[in-house]
């Protein structure tokens, strides 16, 4: 029953072109056109205003206090992977600074989605390297614990299998499971589409109201208007 | 008893001369100089820095995860209006985001200040559309329960009644009743005079403990020195 | 046994040559120099972005909502010094304003660490004044309750004794024993020669697995890898 | 505009019989009654398991650490009040205690309902007297600074006149605008009896989706089911 | 891709002697036993003291604000079922109360987990119906929205299939995978006898220095004694 | 300046009689007859109704997710002692459980003060062992990482020396130095018979207006009566 002391070797990565695809849209484009599911919690937050990223999860289970399983992932890497870490237990240790960056850039991360601390992010920024964490911690960690990389976690409240894209921009982090990858593409970009239009409506003045109908309903739930 | 589904088109707004007035001066100088009182809890803060919006209050009474009262909103505002929207229960979903801000923008308001979450913050950015709020979320909401327009709320702490002044800056966010902007805004233009003559003396090394005349009281209150 | 309503004149200094070396160094090597220890906790975060100060500290024990001992700190700053301030108990109020950095400047502070909130960001960004702090609030505060100037605080945590050096960038703040100044400095500087070399492999590809020589020790912890 | 340093002597209270009468229902049964408003956020909590509290509201706008009022406010009392206690800014200290417990009771206090800390829980809750607060806080406070005593106050998000009716119970805080007391007393009766029926058949195992006809409209939303 | 609007019938629930096992132990125990995972987060706490509650889990994800799938998912309910609810977004409204919780129990349940507000709990503690919740609070809910039940749902944090056994106690909350029951029902036993003969020698005043045969690891580890 | 893998064996314990002396009077007393000092932050709660203790602090800090020190502690214990642990990062996972309270118990300890988390919160209830911390968690911890025993720690941020006096009851946490223990009880015996009287004229219905003659400051500071 134990998930602990594994790495994964293999992992089914999302299609690239999906992949690509996605990288176009905003993170709330892409999780109205999946249905409103796949969003980690909104405490996780850009290390640096702009700071945006999409590719496929190298997953990491961390321990609190303990970043060891971070230089296994990195060998786990591929070109457009995104590294997403969570942690067996809340913890706001720096589990993560710009030598890792370095590292994991090297080996052909795109960026890192933690559920904990990260440190260094004066370096970071100016290495552009997009970070998504729930806190900024210059605390070190030890390397003494077995976690596990590429088994699915919970990473801030969202279910994360390896491979899976994950996609983060000013407003948050989505996942999207890497077999529906172009289908949310697909699905983003016709949603990003009729936005044109509404846009330009309502720039022009049109209400929300009138441009989607919502005067008889409105009505019938009871509202009132008065002077 | 019951105020939900309610709006009120009849709004008492504050003197368009006096919230002018009011916009030329920062958000604690103006607390100050209404005796203290009138804050937004230090929780809402600005989708980006240097945000800044004064304007009359058009008031929401959201339903947690629903936003459709936005768009009965839209139709009540005026030129020089700011939406206040509070919600029934604490809730960080994204109520708001470009779209919305096209069509209120349209509509004559200057800003949003909501306690709750909103999204599209990059495009919210790019419009230099001043919003203040609780989180930023991609989570988008539904459009199913009434709630209220331009009812007095409480939000994020603050009672606002429709057509009162709502002032916010980087330092946070303050609720003006119409019946005192003037007398506010005279205030502020007094304070603030005074302090441009404080602030040369403090940067010529005068200390606060002689300038204010503190000496005497500190040591009744039984101030020790010691070497 | 009381604490309180005691202004220490005499303090005992870091030497201002480590104190410079300090400087040099980011928050996240010197807190890991030192061994690990003396950290604030994260909720302290710079006001503006690329906020950094060091310098030694002028202690403050605030009551809440008062901030009359600011006024008194003021007259025993020194060229070089970073005032530190805590409160009796949590409290988010404004303590602070561009009026006393306008004022500590002049006498010779560097920036200030606050367990609290302050107010006018945005001039005290104008002024590119460093301020790291929990909150930032426009509601002022009161003169009326003694706490104390120069007696050891504990600040977001961290136990700081007047004299010590602060060292604070956008990771977060260090307190640097005076007594160890020097030592912290040197080990900072040791440690970030070190890390250049590291960071050159890593840039090239090298895994930490293999520069740290981990393979082992994970094999015995148990690590397995699975297909 | 400041409405800090008043005390008002004359208060509206509601009606003793729809006092005697909402204090027979719960604060839910009493919310629902009211059309879901009225609730305090459920950070407000008992400080003993069972404490439940019906009365008229006596109001305090307190200066955080500053318990000054608390003493202005126990002339004012009448057989009946509950004590409603906010802060200008956030402060969790120990503003009430048993002495001015015993205080309150003497001059006819039912409870108090304080968006602050209080302490001697042991003694409070020997002494039965029933506190809905948002701490628990041995740290004690000052009198120093002048609030106000019956004037309209935001407690715990919600807007309290002196006057209206305050429902305490294990479930939260609810308020009940004076105006509305009798009605609203009327309202959770004939809700409360509503629901003895409800229950029966729930008990009996007949589903809510028969009971409330759901079934259909569960249909129409799209509700799919799987084997 | 969506998961919303779907009710799955067919659950493999964990075979019931395992179950049955399960709830012998303490929750503390089983998340050892299964090798430290499987936790809810430990803001998960039960309404009342001794709350204990151990079964198959029927699951359900909420929308903010509204409860409809509890009705909706007490048709699933089979004896022996603790429901498990998750929301979409965080919310503290009172989803929950007695009414339900006699229907809930009609239908064979056991209890509840949610990761949201109850409310009546009171009546809910007089029942002697667990609960445990993130929040407690009186505020209703509304019924408009779909969601799901018997989806895989993450829970403060755990992830929960349908059918896994869920165990809670005043300690907090576990998810032991269904094809895992009967594994970590063992194991769980057998750490609880391995205890008794430790708790014995401990209890003697042997130190689990020399119990564990800590010593040489420690001295190893750089262990200093001083005087 | 490292003070991470020491145990310090010789305590200066605080004076016996005054310890028992103080154990007399509660901690919002004895906070009151320090001077208002020494408390530990409200966020820690006894994990029973009623939990007391008070006695000799052994401190102990404590490595994130580690409880490897609390053994090493158990052998520094003496009768009388209550053990004070810190962590060198906010972390909520159970360190202490009713193992370690056996062994503690048998050594001497009379409970445990810990700025972490705890499990097995039913038995140590059962076992009326007190303990006061910040959280319930069954997560366990490792034994891996060096911390210390018997050195000056931050907890809760309160500055507790070994041998200081730990005061803990159901309003909170005070620490009294060592060399103030006999002070800080005759100062709380003092107190406490001040109040009987106070408490006796309160109850008669005398105001705290009239007892502490607060009218005429009131007045001074500019209080207003209205009717």
């Amino acid at each position: 029953m134990n998930n602990l002391g594994i790495v994964k070797r293999t992992v089914r990565r999302a299609d690239a072109t999906a992949v690509d695809k996605l990288a176009r849209f905003g993170v709330a484009t892409v999780h109205e056109a999946m249905g409103r599911v796949g969003l980690m919690k909104p405490y996780m937050r850009p290390i640096y205003t702009g700071a945006h990223v999409c590719g496929t999860a190298v997953t990491i289970l961390l321990q609190p206090g303990d970043n060891w399983m971070m230089h296994v992932a990195a060998e786990q890497l591929r070109e457009g992977d995104v590294v997403v870490a969570a942690c067996t237990s809340d913890c706001e240790d720096g589990f993560f600074g710009d030598l890792l960056a370095t590292s994991f850039r090297a080996r052909g991360a795109r960026g890192l989605v933690i559920d904990a601390g990260v440190r260094d992010v004066k370096n970071l920024t100016a290495m552009q390297f997009p970070v998504f964490s729930r806190a900024i911690n210059p605390k070190g960690t030890i390397k003494a614990t077995l976690g596990s990389v590429n088994i699915p976690v919970v990473c801030a409240g969202a279910l994360v299998h390896p491979g899976d894209v994950v996609l983060a921009d000013d407003d948050g982090v989505v996942v999207v499971p890497a077999e529906f990858a172009q289908q949310a593409a697909d699905a983003a970009e016709a949603r990003e589409r009729r936005e044109v239009d509404k846009r330009a409506k309502l720039a022009a003045g049109v209400l929300g109201l009138d441009m989607y109908e919502m005067r008889e309903t409105l009505e019938k739930a009871g509202l009132k208007y008065l002077d």
